[in-house]
């Protein structure tokens, strides 16, 4: 294993943390909140560690698939545990185990909280929970590729590992340019939002918070009644757009600024995409349009809470726990699916059902004519039997892992609701469930145990959960083993 | 599609059911229930039907796969549908849909009742009732092919289609004999559970009700209470171990009777499908104690209920819907995971997961060494690529078809638990569920509709899924395709 290359990208990323926590301490001096001292003190941490492993000479330049997972696996638990830091020195949350809960939710996009009244913490802190979303969005890995290209040849794994999806899209040759151009249309995105939020009437403080949610799809507001509590039509339509633009693919983005519309909109993802969302808005209007007063008020409520949940993001603007089973069932299912690949969302990603639905047509086809041979065709190309096994290899531990961490999660004894729905909306980085997890509801119910499972499962999800395993098998740390 | 030799199959079939009946019929007339001349009438009507159609000449005695997946759907739909009538007739059972929802509950060993009153039925529809567990759980082709070899040549396609599994076994190489071994290990098991029951000290009646849903891993009881209202340990322990027995790959029997005992003891799903057992009734022990009063206690219900749903028997003898929630997601496990194949058990099956987990530890080698290759091995063997894209087909629509039939169930508005273990307590063939539907509920609780969902799960799990699916896509219609 190639360590110093590793220690190396460890001290980088710990260097871009500080930076980001510079950031939330501003926000504290602006406020004049005293707790922005926490913050200092782990930046001072942070850099200490940082710049010595980042001065680190590697010798040898090259990235094998095993170090990049190692190092997407290292830099994710350490960067959320300095992020549990400043909750934790300022007394903001009380325990360890609830800081790390809070600050792996946070990077995940998860955007699940242990907190039990959000408005009572400061803002440096609040931005700090939101700016961590924005961050672990596109990837704290993609962006040191961004600005440091020379961290390692063939660091094409380090963006494999970090990047969702089964085949994670180089826009352009070079890998350090493609990620430059992913974060510049990220920013620009991000912008934007804030601009519409605050013509909408969203003070800034506010637009950049839910701006970050919105942007890295993790779903963390400043608002106990999340963006309910602004109770705006203007807010919600912005907010549920930029949910669903953030979902997708942003390699679309880039073919429609290089005017290859066409290219754009043969991408099936993004049709499969589009149309579970206009499906599941379409099935829960009718179940919901008595809790609204009708259909204008059932559709506002439907387009949002499917926008939030299918790009696992996480905001509500109704307490959606209320609503009929059938509802919760399609909300559940689109945690599951997720977004696109190449988005900031979380779940199984739209494109993998797109070729497990293929595949499986593709054995009916071959149990029909045993003799005739057939493709996986996928935007006009064969998809090749690796990815497809791959892809099924993923499904497979998916639903294993959904499984395991519900048995484990169900000692608690809470409902069976609370104890599925808190898997999924983990394990899928969506952030609220059902039942005691709801909208209105959070994560402090679980035992220590059950929120290191949780956690497990968000950062299992983020890492699309092979970073995660491969640290855990044996030969993975024999000497010599490439 | 060879129209001919289809119908000929189906009138094979309607000719053993009239049989079947016929001793149904006999224990009505032992018992003097008049509700036995009700069997009769069918007896004529299968007769009438079937004697035509089985003595229609086939020009063309070739079966294709699309011929035996079209046979196996036709013949288990047309089944259940005539053993629904002497229910229905008789008007023991009030309505056509509960009529054919029990019908197809007993074919396909599912053992999920509508019944709300199970000791107000007459001894000849019991027996019926019991019955179809027996004959769905070998198989009622597996029989015609037993019985009449000259049905067809290259018929292995609808053993294929009505064995579980993703390799069915041939025991020897000449088909015909194949299923008679089958069934007459089969029958010599069925016989000696019977002796033991009766030795036991249950009526001669009652063992043979318990027989039939023990060897077809059924779960149809005589007894409001099920087999807890014998409480009597001796009569747990045998059927605990022969729902067990059952559950085993009937080529692990024939090979122990060929001496071959090196080659039955190098089944991997065997020690698997065992492994699975053990674990699963050590988890639940402590979780129980306080319930039954101590180890003992907890260790003869454990072992019981363990035993009863990885078989997807479905007897019970414990409420063990009051279990705590861990003790339930285990059971929810055992639904999904089954028994093994070419046993009479549903589910998943233990070879189809074992072939998972090897796929994705060698897609895990492959992440970690892209340029080395590797197999997946079996029992010694490597296993074909096309078996692996199987069996990932097969559990992609599997939980896909949980999703959706979970999703439609949901309209009725029960709670979350009820629903989904419906779904899973069908499609597993297992029977009871949790909640409304625990072993002491019932399926009279769902709509229609949801009663027309599940009896197609039920059809989907005992068949394997691609029989069904197989019937409802168009091109399968199309002149010429074969």
């Amino acid at each position: 294993m190639n360590v110093r290359l590793i220690g190396k990208t460890l001290g980088a990323v710990w260097i871009f943390e500080a930076l980001a926590m510079a950031l939330s301490a501003l926000v504290s001096l602006i406020y004049s909140e005293p707790s922005g001292v926490y913050f200092l003190y782990v930046i001072a941490l942070l850099l200490a560690l940082g710049i010595p492993l980042f001065l680190l000479k590697a010798n040898n330049k090259v990235f094998y698939a095993r170090d990049g997972f190692a190092a997407v696996a290292f830099v994710w638990i350490t960067m959320s545990v300095f992020g549990a830091l400043p909750f934790l020195l300022s007394g903001e949350i009380a325990t360890f185990e609830d800081a790390l809960f809070e600050s792996i939710s946070g990077f995940t996009t998860t955007g699940a909280s242990i907190l039990t009244n959000v408005e009572a913490m400061s803002r440096g802190m609040l931005f700090w929970r939101s700016f961590s979303h924005w961050i672990g969005g596109m990837g704290v890995l993609v962006l040191a590729l961004a600005l440091l290209p020379s961290l390692g040849a063939r660091s094409v794994y380090l963006m494999q590992a970090e990047s969702p999806g089964p085949q994670p899209g180089k826009l352009v040759p070079k890998l350090a340019q493609s990620a430059r151009i992913l974060y510049l249309m990220y920013i620009v995105l991000t912008l934007v939002q804030v601009l519409l939020l605050l013509v909408a009437g969203m003070p800034l403080f506010d637009a950049l918070i839910h701006a970050f949610g919105t942007a890295g799809t993790g779903g963390f507001s400043s608002k106990a009644l999340s963006v309910g509590a602004y109770n705006n039509v203007w807010i919600e339509v912005i907010i549920t757009v930029f949910m669903a633009l953030f979902g997708i693919n942003f390699t679309a983005y880039w073919l429609v600024l290089r005017r290859k519309f066409d290219q754009a909109a043969k991408n099936e993802e993004l049709w499969f995409y589009l149309g579970i969302i206009v499906v599941a808005i379409a099935l829960i209007i009718p179940g919901i349009m008595p809790l609204y007063g009708g259909f204008i008020g059932a559709l506002r409520h439907s387009s949002f809470q499917v926008s939030t949940i299918i790009t696992t993001t996480g905001y509500a603007t109704t307490d959606f726990n209320l609503w009929p089973l059938y509802c919760k069932v399609i909300l559940m299912t689109l945690m599951i699916t997720g977004a696109s690949a190449g988005s900031t969302a979380g779940g199984m990603k739209c494109v993998r059902l797109l070729i497990l639905i293929k595949a499986f047509k593709r054995e009916l086809r071959r149990i029909l004519h045993p003799r005739a041979s057939s493709h996986v065709m996928l935007d006009g190309v064969i998809v090749k039997d690796d990815i497809i096994s791959g892809v099924t290899a993923f499904f497979f531990t998916y639903v294993v892992i959904i499984i395991g961490a519900t048995l484990l999660v169900s000692f608690d004894g809470h409902d069976f609701m609370t104890t599925f729905s808190a898997v999924l909306a983990t394990i899928g980085n969506v952030g609220p469930g059902f039942a005691l997890v709801g909208p209105m509801g959070n994560f402090a119910v679980f035992s220590p145990f059950s929120q290191i499972v949780l956690s497990l499962c968000m950062l299992a999800g983020r890492l699309e959960i092979f970073p995660l395993l491969v640290l855990v098998i044996p030969t993975y740390w024999r000497r010599g083993n490439q």
